[in-house]
């Protein structure tokens, strides 16, 4: 049975997203939302560079659109915070739409922004369908996937978590918003308006912390420049000596005084070779490498379309991905 | 709220899962249970080496026991057939528990066992529980944990998966298992008589191809000694060069005539290095790889105890590790 995705949203994720429902199997795109007015009107093939057409035009009204095409689910990649997308999530459950979404803060928001996350269990509840949040970080490689390896251990002390990539790899908005090719100065400016951050660390380290049954103290989530000590260029941007090459980011949770959950990301132009390790130390004590990593924009795009059957299984409510069914591919 | 636990099967395994609940928070054994006539009467502090008096007696019928202890659910670590524990889990159904079991070919009987998997289902869902297998291997090495690494693409080709072990390292009963210190000859008659052999490939491949939708043509599983070439000795067996040191073991799954999941087990006394390594052959490609391996012994009775939380939130019915929630340590 063929399921009828709407999507919402068509930056590079969603673009993303729109070309694996248009080349998997098992799937159609019923409608596509945005709110670009340079996107209005025009096909969903053109805007997703589909090499086709294919006779849904991009509409603006998420309402009207999923009265209009009976999805059976949404896929809403609009933005990074829950306070932005809360109306559009909203308005879907209204429609008793279920809702998977690349909304970094949805990934578990029980912790920072529980007012809102109540709201959207209570609205998915009421609608007698599932929501859930999703991505490769947050959502798998500095949360579920750690969590999963844990399942092995019979004490667990801490878990040190390192992401490396290479910006050079990654979309123009990635690239923008880890600040390649800003002086020092402007880097600053940029973190302190929020502008320039990797979101999703402390709802990850939230997410590790109740899958093992700790309570933290407090969190951090400190961000500072990776300086280009030589030029580097990508096919975005070219980078000076001085320069911002990108960004080094750590998130820690802290268990009764202790650093015990420690995120380290770094996301940089010519970074030597991108990884993801998992270092769980317990007993036994685990060390998990990725080697060349997993690919940020692709990834995120596929554990999306991939989530869509598990939230349609689940029960009614705000799931993460803690209480899905086994992550995997959808096939 | 402490969750009590019926034990059943003090073999090594069993013991691994007594001494875990005897030192983790938030267990109680109830009820401890074996067949072994040297075993009975006595007490399980005693059995399994914890050091102390339980007051817990270990009793030959699973049912009184059961009736005896009101246990919120029982971990079954018998043996590795189906057929073999089926009396004890509709026994143990029969009395409403909840199971746990190590029992390889439980971790996912559809296919090879689907007349006994169907009975399992129906059992449980008439006593409104739910019963699971699990383990290192089967359970997560070679099955959950490459699916749910396939949640990160948009398309996998293949998937191969190593698990090289010292076997050095695991206990007696698995180094008899794997057949170190037998000749060739005595190996290849023990292959025939089914005694030494690891049960699971075929399970890791159908929990595999269900994962990702793909129908199997054939399974291969195919079992050869490790020969030694120079003197090599555990605690438990010594072996001389032209014997036995342990077990190379490949299961292979074809789809379209094509080996599309082929699992590669080596466990022999001197491997210079265990390791547990991934490769997804697919969009993206996926290189993962544990170092030092998922240790056996410690790693089973660590998932079999903290898999009790996952299979008590669970529906009714006979679920596996692609069914319940994403596996984690039991905080």
């Amino acid at each position: 049975m063929t399921i009828r995705v709407m999507l919402v949203g068509l930056g590079p994720i969603g673009v993303g997203v729109a070309r694996q429902l248009a080349s998997r199997a098992g799937f159609e795109i019923v409608a596509a939302v945005d709110v670009d007015p340079t996107k209005l009107g025009r096909d969903l093939g053109d805007v997703a560079g589909l090499g086709c057409t294919t006779g849904s035009e991009i509409v603006g009204d998420p309402v009207a659109a999923a009265r209009a095409s009976a999805p059976t689910v949404a896929v809403a990649c609009t933005g990074s915070t829950l306070a932005g997308a809360w109306p559009l999530f909203d308005a879907l459950l209204g429609q008793r739409v279920p809702i998977v979404s690349t909304t970094e803060e949805l990934s578990y928001p029980w912790h920072g922004n529980a007012v809102l996350a109540r709201r959207i269990d209570d609205a998915a509840r009421a609608a007698g369908v599932a929501i859930v949040g999703t991505g490769v970080n947050p959502g798998f490689a500095m949360d579920a996937l750690p969590i999963a390896l844990t399942s092995i251990c019979t004490r667990v002390d801490a878990i040190h978590i390192d992401r490396i990539q290479d910006a050079a790899t990654r979309r123009a908005s990635f690239q923008r918003k880890i600040g390649a090719g800003l002086t020092p100065q402007q880097f600053a400016a940029a973190v302190e308006a929020g502008t320039v951050r990797h979101v999703g660390l402390a709802e990850s380290i939230a997410m590790i912390a109740d899958a093992l049954g700790w309570t933290l103290d407090r969190t951090t989530d400190e961000i500072a420049p990776k300086i280009a000590d030589a030029p580097v260029a990508s096919e975005v941007v070219a980078v000076r000596p001085g320069q911002v090459a990108g960004i080094v980011q750590d998130g820690t949770g802290f268990v009764d005084g202790r650093p015990a959950i420690v995120l380290h990301m770094e996301a940089y132009l010519g970074a030597p070779e991108s990884r993801d390790t998992v270092h769980v130390q317990g007993t036994p004590d685990l060390h998990v490498e990725a080697r060349g990593g997993y690919p940020g924009d692709i990834a995120t795009s596929s554990i999306a379309v991939n989530t869509i059957p598990k939230v349609l299984a689940a029960t009614p409510g705000l799931h993460t991905m803690r209480t899905l069914a086994l992550p995997s591919f959808a096939g």
